[in-house]
């Protein structure tokens, strides 16, 4: 069933490059939220659209409150997987359809969220979904941010019948736990051999833009000793970048990305590079130190060299760890499911860690074949799939009955 | 008179952001060639379009042969300066104008040539003026070879009543030598605090097209030893140019002036980057050397890191070096003029190094002030225009009379 399932959620948004596409508020983000609907009220389950468009599926509970939430999100990235996001909804909805059959109503309230929005692949911002359910969202977000098209989320939103002046009333403050099966989107687990892991924390992310000035010159008549090179200097910092990451040692990592260098002419000095640092860490404290060397030694290349340095910050989020409680539980939940759940730092950013902020989260991540995400590659064995569905069944167990 | 002369020339195509665009055979380029011929004539030369679009302005001698030629090109770059080109036409016809009335009549015949194209700043090929000197343009360059609006030469050849056909009979062969006055176009000589030099060789180019091949990563769950950044390895490969080219010392240069790095997302790890490297050294054994040095270490950094590499020649030009007897001649003339010239190599291009193909070939060199040229700062000193002038006179008069 999971497995089906998971094939036709896939088949909608289907691009002719291969892999799916589903931006937030699209027509193949509205089908298929009415193919989980769908489902949802097949299983039982009492549905809602919040007025962000998430689309919530509950099982009543003896109690009212202290509601178990299991979830992810219904969007993708362009050429996107089958897995990234449907996994997490798909095996929300089995697991709870299991437990009615296998428990009845459990004590506490079970509910599947397909989250709208965690991308960032429309619109100019991301984690749309989780931000509204804990009142995050700006007031002004809905009219400021458009897509590459010009199209505001409100503008979106209205053709979908949602109204931008309510987002506020998306917001729950009933939440007791929320836990998400995800891929692991990396290749830590499969060049371990392990088959599960229970994440420990989601890492904190900073982007910086780094700008270097030096100074245009003719590439011939200009001789070494005489030169400024941006693009030169900008080589010595990115190879900084990568040799602090690598001596810090996991989790921490570095990457330059995107790089323009100017003129960008073949026989001309560069005299102006300007590059990003995508830099990650579980811990605060160590994330915090890692920029400040690249910081460090960034200034000490520029100023060696007689190059001008500029470096600007993105945009920064904080680590967040997983609840401990939960952590233990899932580590039973697996031992229960007869598997050594490994202990893993999420370096991806997940909904999990905006919903910190008003309730206990957890999750648990599958191996993905050769790390590949974000592509038509993404694979998960059918076995480790089914083995992570078959812990969140007794995770959920363990939580609401 | 050379001041005028050169101010006069510079209005000629000026752009609204500065400098002046004469790109060949367009309106500025017809109307330049026009004043300059107006000045051929006024000071008593016979002058002459070739089928190419040279122009040339002789002072017969009493033999008819062994042609002593001096002047430059007459085009420019986008926001082209007010002396590179220009300065070598109006002082070769000045210096031309002073031997008539301090000589007389030559024994050989004193010509001054307005070269039609050096720059390669319309259509994608350059030297085409002095290349159809020495017979070398090719039969298929007219039609085949276009500028970014899709002219070809041919058609632009036309609009200036020029048949392309009959470029081959612009070639000579009754020239003996060429000398040019240039300006540097870069600081050596300003920072050695001289005023004039004699150019030893032109540098031989080499233009290289790197391709290293990594991996695409997600930035976040790919830890550092499982990467295979395509740019961390373009860095290394980046500084690597740099330290050997500056271990070699003068004149070896090499600039890596183009990068593009792939997808240029700043939370994924680059999976392919190409960068270009520009190499240039007189003397051709040590600029392959530096090649075969560049090419190996690059090689080596790719082995280590798991990348795949390409190197592709783009465009090679030998080393040219400068008539020994000529720059003995022309060490002499400005020993006469009362200045010590010191002996430099050349590291831009220059006609001089196609016309060695059929001629004797020298070059003078005035300072730029901070190195500029290429655009509307450029400078030169008039002391030191003056004095070049004045060199380039008493050189002519030790060949012609």
């Amino acid at each position: 069933m999971l497995e089906r399932r998971l094939d036709e959620l896939y088949q909608i948004g289907a691009e002719p490059g291969g892999g799916a596409y589903r931006p937030l508020y699209g027509t193949a983000w509205a089908k298929a939220g009415e193919l989980v609907e769908r489902w949802m009220k097949s299983v039982g389950l009492e549905t809602r659209w919040d007025p962000v468009g998430n689309l919530w599926g509950r099982l009543e509970g003896r109690d009212k409150a202290n509601v178990i939430v299991t979830g992810s999100h219904i969007d993708t990235v362009r050429h996107g997987g089958r897995l990234d996001g449907a996994l997490g909804i798909v095996a929300g909805l089995t697991a709870i359809e299991a437990l009615m059959k296998a428990r009845g109503k459990p004590k506490r309230p079970l509910e599947v969220v397909a989250i709208c929005e965690e991308e960032g692949s429309r619109f100019a911002t991301n984690f749309w979904g989780s931000r509204a359910i804990v009142g995050s969202v700006g007031r002004d977000e809905p009219d400021r941010i458009t897509d590459p098209a010009g199209v505001t989320i409100a503008q979106a939103m209205r053709e979908r019948d949602l109204d931008p002046a309510r987002i506020a009333t998306a917001a729950r403050d009933d939440l007791d736990t929320f836990l998400e099966l995800h891929i692991e989107q990396g290749a830590v687990l499969e060049s371990a051999r392990q088959q599960l892991a229970v994440v420990s924390a989601i890492v904190g992310t900073a982007h910086l833009a780094v700008t270097v000035g030096g100074r245009a010159d003719h590439a011939g008549t200009t001789p070494m000793a005489f030169r400024r090179d941006a693009l030169a200097g900008a080589a010595a910092m990115i190879q900084a970048v990568e040799s602090i990451a690598r001596s810090l040692g996991s989790p921490a990592v570095a990457t330059v990305g995107k790089l323009r260098a100017e003129p960008d002419q073949i026989n001309v000095v560069p005299g102006r590079v300007v590059f990003t640092i995508d830099l990650r860490h579980s811990d605060l404290g160590a994330r915090r130190a890692l920029e400040e060397r690249i910081r460090s030694l960034c200034r000490t290349i520029a100023s060696e060299r007689g190059l001008e340095l500029d470096i600007r910050v993105l945009q920064e989020r904080p680590p967040v760890r997983m609840d401990p409680e939960l952590r233990a539980l899932l580590a039973r939940a697996a031992k229960d499911a007869g598997v050594t759940a490994v202990e893993l730092v999420s370096g991806a950013g997940h909904d999990a860690q905006i919903l910190a902020a008003r309730c206990k989260v957890g999750m648990l991540f599958v191996p993905s074949v050769g790390g590949r995400s974000h592509c038509p590659e993404e694979h998960t064995d059918p076995g480790h799939l089914e083995l992570g569905a078959r812990v969140l069944v007794r995770a959920l167990e363990l939580l609401a009955y």
